[in-house]
């Protein structure tokens, strides 16, 4: 009984995924789940990366969370259209929210949705939302070992923001052991090493969301041995 | 019909925490559930309290994870007996396993047994696993807005731990908004700020466990108006 209820309810999720999935598609619209622990930098990860998206994208935003607004006043402060989705003490996003929230936007006006998903390394990441790619979102304050002990977001992930690297050198966070732990999971999704505080690195991951959106080849960022750049 | 087996699947475990709640009490054995996000510093807390507990209390660890027995290969380096419980994908403990792995131990004679639960500042706050305590984990890295954005946990908790303050002063995290916000949520729990890098302010905490273990009222440690000692 159980287990046949759970299944109903990753169907029901997979389903609701697949429409969201045609809406998008129809309407020409992207969008990025950004799934990480909390307090990881999501939020100001957007606030870095739309500014440089808005003179050639039109972007806007979901944002989950348990409770409170916070989030979604930082991003409506950007001015791009943004909508908060409480899930009330739940731990992750499912399709059925995202669909019914895309319904606040003119999809054809848009380029970029980003969702920002409720901050945890381990439920969101069993959820299909529709999305065109899931990026998870790490921080060197973090620890070099979250990859392994999380596994499934970073084999599931297109692509994978490592933030606050400002504070690398404070740390012990080992990024060869790191990307080690990473290529065991996922062979191919670029890294974007970078900080929201100098901005360093953002640029690169902007171009990865663009080129994303049209349909080139993501640009992965080739990192060859002895690259020490972070 | 879903209602239902959600239902059942809290009642099962309310019944396995209060199994283990009566076993702990007939041994004497005091147990604190440690509660964080993934990175937060969970384990490196543990490297630190433990030795400072050593020379007076009898300890172990069941350590939760989804993947990999990291956590406890540190924790075994330390000499106290360790049990790595691994979830599977699961991403909070539930009161049957601790019940089970609690076999694997002599429990006549431990004093303090610390669960470090999976790391997630979400579900594992829903599940009683028959502990004496939860403790709050978090890092001045993750930012301020943390409590209010998860609020289940920071009511749940006895105690806060607030790590990684060594870095406080490289960070946003404002001090006055974050106690305001706790204690919105949780008037009377303690706060431990500290740093597992520099030592400093784990004797506070260490000794709040203790008193917790003895049954003296617990060390709460006030916070006067104009206290920037973090």
């Amino acid at each position: 009984m159980e287990i046949k209820v759970l299944h109903n309810i990753l169907e029901v999720n997979d389903r609701a995924a697949d429409e969201v999935r045609a809406t998008l598609a129809a309407a020409g619209v992207t969008v990025f789940n950004l799934i990480g622990g909390p307090g990881t930098g999501k939020t100001s990860l957007l606030e870095q990366v739309i500014p440089r998206l808005l003179d050639r994208r039109r972007v806007a935003v979901l944002e989950g969370d348990i409770a409170t607004t916070r989030d979604a006043e930082r991003i409506g402060a950007l001015g791009v259209p943004v909508v908060q989705l409480l899930t009330g003490g739940g731990c992750h996003l499912e399709a059925v929210l995202i669909a019914k929230a895309l319904e606040e936007f003119d999809l054809d006006a848009l380029d970029i949705v980003f969702v920002e998903n409720v901050g945890n390394i381990a439920c969101p990441a069993e959820f299909d939302l529709g999305e065109t790619a899931k990026v998870a979102v790490l921080s060197v304050t973090e620890g070099d070992d979250k990859p392994a002990k999380y596994p499934l977001l970073f084999h599931e992930m297109s692509a994978l923001v490592l933030g606050k690297t400002d504070l690398l050198s404070l740390t012990d966070f080992d990024p060869e052991r790191f990307e080690r732990d990473v290529r065991g999971l996922n062979p191919k999704a670029p890294i974007f090493p970078l900080s929201c505080r100098t901005g360093e690195g953002v640029d690169s991951f902007a171009q990865w969301l663009e080129a994303l959106h049209e349909g080139r080849e993501p640009a992965v960022r080739p990192r060859a041995d002895g690259d020490s750049s972070w």
